[in-house]
């Protein structure tokens, strides 16, 4: 395996095991055991279990923000609901190829250093603030209902990391499914009724029978 | 302090404890000490630490489902989205009143034993399948659009356990703004479009301009 597959293999498994027995109860030596690694040659790679934890939780909001990033920039010239379409895809995908690591940052976090944990909420930050910044100018531009963004950009999140309690990536759902049903839920809950006013402009006045 | 409520505010203090500390590293003693209780006094009311823990996950369930069950019962003839709106209307204000409760649901009961959590586990299910079963109904009858409605009662409780990840119940949004809110995300979402589909039905379709 390639040194950064192996990287990412060995992030998975502490991830698995920090998501079962809770990051305190795991040891250095069950990770390294877990990963094929000998404990010295995990040490190769970091300096303390935290750093393990360090990495799975900025690594994941990276990951995110690395997809979604570019494909933003891409959609410059599209409506914020499409914008916002294609934060919920990469989202939902991380989740299902690594879910241990986002049920990690999620419910371990607390156990990083202070300094570690700042890094990681500062990424938090930029993440919520990409996904209100797009829910301000959809509202700005009337692609989007009112709702004051940061609270619609952290209910877009609650929708998000609300996964790893219920969905079963390998279960009957599959990922394209959750990510539409998410989509749905969070654009048609702060739509516009945009479909109604173009269907409605559609329609000569003068045949629409009074309400 | 009756009984009942010095019960309730042990419960309280345990919940902060427990939330800001972890439960591994909260001793009975600091419990004690917090409720002003003697550690002697403590255990005339419970036998162990868990019992606190078993209690506030437990509750939290057990006093939402309370307050829903006759309500929604008294809902009966109305449609599914107003008693929807009266479950998020429960849960949102027992957050904003013990907002420490439902983290440490949320985050704490994996160190239940394992016969208290699978009783939880049951409550959390008869509280799914109440959620579950409005989101049918409503669906049948027309006043809800087509989910999966275990996925779509699974994302209203995302929304809802979310809460404790960034809502600050003295914060500048009022309890009555979140809930209303939720409600407005979970049900526009999950809307049925029936003002788009009642317009159309009015209008004439040999009138109506092709997409």
């Amino acid at each position: 395996m390639a040194r950064a597959t192996r990287w990412e293999a060995l992030l998975d498994v502490a991830a698995g095991l920090f998501s079962r027995q809770g990051f305190p109860a795991t040891s250095i030596r069950e990770v390294a055991a877990g990963a094929g690694f000998s404990k010295a040659g995990l040490y190769y790679h970091i300096r303390e279990k935290e750093d393990l934890l360090f990495h799975i939780c900025c690594g994941s909001i990276e990951a995110i923000l690395a997809e979604v990033r570019p494909a933003i920039a891409e959609m410059a010239a599209q409506p914020a609901p499409a914008r916002l379409g294609a934060v919920v895809q990469a989202h939902v995908r991380f989740f299902h190829r690594h879910p241990d690591r986002l049920k990690v940052l999620v419910h371990e976090m607390g156990h990083l250093p202070p300094v570690q944990r700042l890094r990681v909420e500062e990424l938090e930050r930029a993440y919520l603030d990409l996904i209100r910044n797009i829910i301000a100018e959809g509202q700005k531009t009337g692609s989007l209902a009112a709702m004051e963004p940061t609270v619609a950009a952290f209910l877009l999140l609650s929708l998000l990391n609300g996964l790893h309690a219920w969905y079963d990536p390998g279960g009957r759902e599959g990922v394209d499914q959750i990510a539409a049903n998410i989509e749905q839920l969070f654009l048609s809950g702060l739509g516009t009724g945009t479909p109604l006013a173009a269907a409605m402009n559609n329609v000569n006045p003068s045949t629409r029978t009074p309400a």
